[in-house]
Formats: C-alpha cells, sequence, structure tokens
C-alpha cells in the first residue's frame, strides 16, 4: 500500500519520488519552506499529493509560529498560503487545499479558538483532507472500475496512481485497480511520459509493485498500439479540470485524446472534485507551467541535445471535452454536457 | 556540408550517429560485416543512408573476395547482399540498393568482365548510388522549398537529415534548407524522438551546425503546440513508402499527421524514389521493425524504468495515404492518388 506524503511529529515525511523506481529514499521537511521546496521540485507531484502535502504545509507552517498574537498569525498563514501557492501554478488541488485550511482558520477565529487550539484544528483538517482524499480515491476506483471491460489493455499516461494522491488507490491507476478488484483482468500499457518520466519511473513501479501487468512504451508509440486494436480504453488523471469538463493534465495527453477519438477507443479522465475549478470556464483560462530545460536536454547527468538551442517544456496541455468519454469523480460518472453534470455533481 | 558515409581505400568510413551530438568519431569498416553491424547497431541509421552504406558494403565485400572462379564470386555476392539484408527489415533503401549492386554484377558478368573489372564496377556503381542519392536530395530541396512558406515554423520528427542519408542536404531538412536557400525565413521544430532520441541528438545538431534556428521538445508536445498555432507545416522522411502512398517512418510519425490533419496543418514526406515500393500495395504489408527494450529502459547507463515490466519497442509506424498532403522525391510533388502519382514519377 503506498502513500507516498506522511504526517509525523518531525514534519512531513514524503518519499522522494525523483529517485524511484531505482531507490527508495524519504525526506522528512521540517519546515513549510521545505515542503514548498518538495513540492516545486517535484519530491511529491500530482495534484492531489500536491493538495495533501500542501494542507500539511500549512499546517506545518502554523505549528512553527512561536507568536502570541492572532493577528500576526493570521498574517503567517497567509504567508505561508503565498509561499506554498508559489510553486507550481496548474494544479488546482494546491489553491484549493491552502484556501480550505485559510477557511478553517477563518472559522476556528471566529470561534473564539487559541492559536494553540488553531494549530491542532489545522494539523486535524490537514489530516482529514489526506483521510477525504484516499476515501474520494476509492469512489472512483469502485464508479471507474465498471467502466473498464474485462480482458481489457488499458492505457494510462503520466502517472496519476496512488503516488500521485494521499496514496492507495490513485485515480487513473485507482479506475485500473478498481476494475481489478471487481475481479476483471486488466493489463495496463504506460506510455513513459517525457520528459520527467512518470510513466516509467512511477506508474510502472506501481503497478509492478502490485501484480498488475504493465508494458512500457514511449509517448509516441500509443497511436500505433492503437491502430493495432491494442487498446481498449484510456483512463488519465488530471491537473485541473475547467468548468465545462476541458481538462488540463501532463503534456501529451491531448495528442493521446486525439488518438483514441480517431480509434473510438473511450477516453476516461479520473479526479476528484477538488481538480474541478468552477471558477474556469473553459480550458483557455487554465495557466501551463513551463519548466526548466535542463528536465529535456539531459536524463540525469547524461546530455541529450547539443548546447545552443532552444528547448520548450510545457509541462501540461488541455484536452477539450468533447475528446472525454467521462469523468470519474468520488460522486459518480460524469457525461457530456459537462458544465451542468460537474456542477451537479458539487451540488450533491 | 555533412556526409556520414564515405568510401575510403581503408574501408567504408562512418560517422558514428551513436555518440553524437557529444562526440564526433568517425569508425572505418574494413569487411562487409562491418558494414552490417554499423546498419544495425545505428553507427548509421536512416533509409538513404542505409541503401548507400549497403551499396558500399557490397563493394567491400566484393574486393573482399580472393577466389579466381567467377560462380563463386556471384555466390559470394549473394551472400554478401543476404547479410547487409539481414540488419534492418523497414528501410527499403537497403533492399532497393543490394537489388542495384546484384543487378550491376550480372550485367557486368553478362558482358563478359572479369573479377577484377567486376570489383571496379561494384565500386563504382556504389559511388554512383552515392552521388544519384545526394543529386536526389538537392532536387527534393528544391521542389520541397517550394511548399514551406516564409516566417513559418516547421515540425520534423525524427531526423531526415543529411546524416540519415548520403549527406549534404538530407530528405526532410533538405526540404527545410531548400526553403532557406530561397531566402525564406523558416524556423524548426524538432521532437527529441525517443527512444533513439534522434531528434533531440542529430536533427538538432545539424540544424544548429546550419545556423538554422532549432527548438526541441519532446514527442508528446507537439500536439499542444499545433494547438496554440505555432506549427504552420510538418516534414517528415521515410523508411518505406507503399504503393498507394502509406507512409512507413520512425514510430510516432502516424500521431504527429493525425494531430496535423486535426489542426489543418500541411503534413509533407519528403523521399527519394528508392524509398517508394511497388512491391507493397499499402502500409500492411510493410514490416515493422521491433528493437531491443534496452532503448526504452535505459539511456546509457542510466535506468529510468524498474525491472521484471514488460516492455514494446516498434521502431516504425504507418501514416495513412489519407493523412499525407503531398509526398516529395527527386521527380516532384506526388499528391492523392498516390497509386497513380508515384506510378507516374517512376514512369517519367
Amino acid at each position: 500500500m503506498i502513500i507516498p506524503v506522511k504526517w509525523s511529529d518531525e514534519g512531513v515525511l514524503m518519499l522522494d519520488q525523483r529517485l524511484l523506481p531505482t531507490e527508495e529514499k524519504w525526506l522528512t521537511l521540517r519546515t513549510y519552506n521545505d515542503v514548498a521546496m518538495g513540492i516545486k521540485e517535484m519530491v511529491v507531484r500530482g495534484a492531489p499529493a500536491i493538495g495533501v502535502s500542501a494542507a500539511y504545509g500549512v499546517a506545518l507552517g502554523a505549528r512553527q509560529f512561536v507568536g502570541m498574537d492572532l493577528t500576526d498569525f493570521e498574517d503567517e498563514i497567509d504567508y505561508i498560503g503565498e509561499v506554498l501557492a508559489k510553486t507550481r501554478p496548474t494544479a488546482v488541488n494546491l489553491f484549493w487545499a491552502i484556501d480550505r485550511m485559510k477557511r478553517t482558520f477563518q472559522r476556528a477565529k471566529a470561534d473564539g479558538k487559541s492559536i494553540e487550539e488553531i494549530k491542532q484544528i489545522l494539523l486535524d483538517d490537514a489530516k482529514a483532507i489526506h483521510d477525504e482524499d484516499i476515501e474520494s480515491q476509492r469512489l472512483i476506483a469502485e464508479f471507474g472500475g465498471e467502466l473498464i471491460e474485462n480482458d481489457s489493455t488499458v492505457l494510462t499516461h503520466c502517472n496519476a496512481g496512488a503516488l500521485a494522491t494521499g496514496g492507495v488507490w490513485g485515480t487513473a491507476l485507482g479506475v485500473i485497480r478498481g476494475a481489478v478488484k471487481q475481479g476483471k483482468s486488466v493489463a495496463v500499457v504506460a506510455d513513459e511520459t517525457r520528459p520527467y518520466l512518470q510513466g516509467a519511473r512511477l506508474t510502472a513501479w506501481e503497478l509492478h509493485e502490485d501484480d498488475i501487468p504493465v508494458t512500457l512504451i514511449t509517448d509516441n508509440m500509443s497511436g500505433h498500439l492503437m491502430k493495432k486494436g491494442q487498446i481498449q480504453a484510456v483512463v488519465v488523471g488530471s491537473d485541473r479540470i475547467a468548468a465545462n469538463g476541458d481538462v488540463a493534465n501532463k503534456i501529451g495527453t491531448y495528442m493521446v485524446a486525439v488518438l483514441a477519438r480517431r480509434h473510438n477507443i473511450p477516453f476516461y479522465v479520473a479526479a476528484p472534485l477538488s481538480t474541478v475549478d468552477l471558477d474556469c470556464p473553459t480550458g483557455d483560462s487554465i495557466p501551463i507551467e513551463e519548466r526548466d530545460e535542463r528536465e529535456i536536454t539531459h536524463v540525469k547527468d547524461v546530455r541529450l541535445a547539443p548546447e545552443g538551442i532552444s528547448v520548450t517544456n510545457y509541462a501540461f496541455d488541455v484536452t477539450p471535452n468533447e475528446l472525454v468519454t467521462a469523468i470519474i469523480t468520488e460522486k459518480g460518472v460524469a457525461r457530456a454536457p459537462y458544465t451542468e453534470s460537474l456542477r451537479k455533481q458539487f451540488e450533491d
């Protein structure tokens, strides 16, 4: 059972995903600045995992506060939120978790709680966010598993597994684990997901640990496999879903979705409602992170490309809702028109 | 001016493309077995370059023959052809070059030439194949350059440059060089082309050497750039073109072609007629090479993926003719229906 982020009295424990699969090393992050670094440097990654980590980061920052003044404490909580919010722009779970922690603070303050009491309330809520995340995935696994046919091969892109979430199930891999739990025979094709190789390093590792058959391919190979009839469904996670169902996810998702449509293969997105951003009317308003070119020009210390050239490194892309067969959340399976079906899930 | 394969009295000289861009090292291949190894191990790669190399390999093998009997010599030539033909299955230029050398042998034999004379005739024909290849590319550059608009950005996949051919122009990069020579301002986006990274290692290097602006991306990023309107044309090479215009090329070409069609971006294929295989009615009859899984699981000695998983490594895919805007050969620009336009080019 993989839980990549944990609370301890020493601080936030993170499984260092930069080192997987060759090394399993846990880091202890003792300050909220360390947690921000852990998110920014991708010790932990994946939208739900980033959300859980940020919640723990706020709780950790609150615990660090040594003042006696509630207004100073409030300023500090706001500042901690700003530091954490600056780490990565695309995954909305980050902002969702920070906002929820700030609302929890406001409620506790309004209830007349002391600074020490509020510190505990914030930690309790961070743990609740973590628990709810795992429970959401369990439900996503159950609802999504129903959509996967027996004896099928499912393509997934990037890692939307236990490692990308609070743990245990994962979102896209939760759907696969759910199908397996329902007794279905499912094989997975994982594309390696350049440049950060989450597919090769993380998805392949997770599934292999769980004895779910996994075949690794390069990102440019999925179209060929679809054309040969070797893929029956695609399941991916998401970093932010707009109100209209446009899906931001790891760069390359859009190409997989276009190919899936061409081959009449269902394209499913699995994500908790905390990934849905009703403030983004469409995918056009989702900010797309650009990352360091070294991720592309090097693998560890091995230089792949000549010096002196330009490099573009978009970390995400947006798949338009028309290519999405269904969005699976903890509330069930949403289908087009998503503007209505997603809003209804929030109201339920 | 890049010429990756050369004849010398010592044997066939090959620029070791496995080491680019970090090291420029020439190998001297002194036997036809060495040449076969050089093709199989991808010291040289790219369909036209493989064809030129195989022709030199036959000439080199002929020179190695020490017997006095013409029938033995003929058997030896056939055997050399078999060894060379077993190296790589997809690029038809390999078989085309071997067949042409065998026909040259037969003609010389029928003309009553001596073994020593035939050795020289074979070497002369290998050199002619090389010269004709370069001349074909010059014409492809001229015809193809006309199709590229001024102030445009062209996406190319893999390396179909000077390094992939007899040298100087390249096929897809020939089209780009042709446009530049015609005074147009052209920028190139090169995708890295996993697993062998011909885009990152070779295309970026070639274009940078020529001062043509090049931006490197990962393979899964081209769809996003197309969606943002940043790509005006796609040009790729080919390893084998079926009689109906279906195009086998480096794995991932098919996905690029599907995305180009979705975004109404012209998708051009540049290749000499020696790449067109009229014996293949459609792409379905083109054999697709599968290569070692280590190409995917490792970069040099760095392990990327966990041990114990399955890996699939198709080296090529087939793009159906309906996605191909035009095929540019040394005879001009062929358009659909390709069954007619390609056959007409052979007849011209």
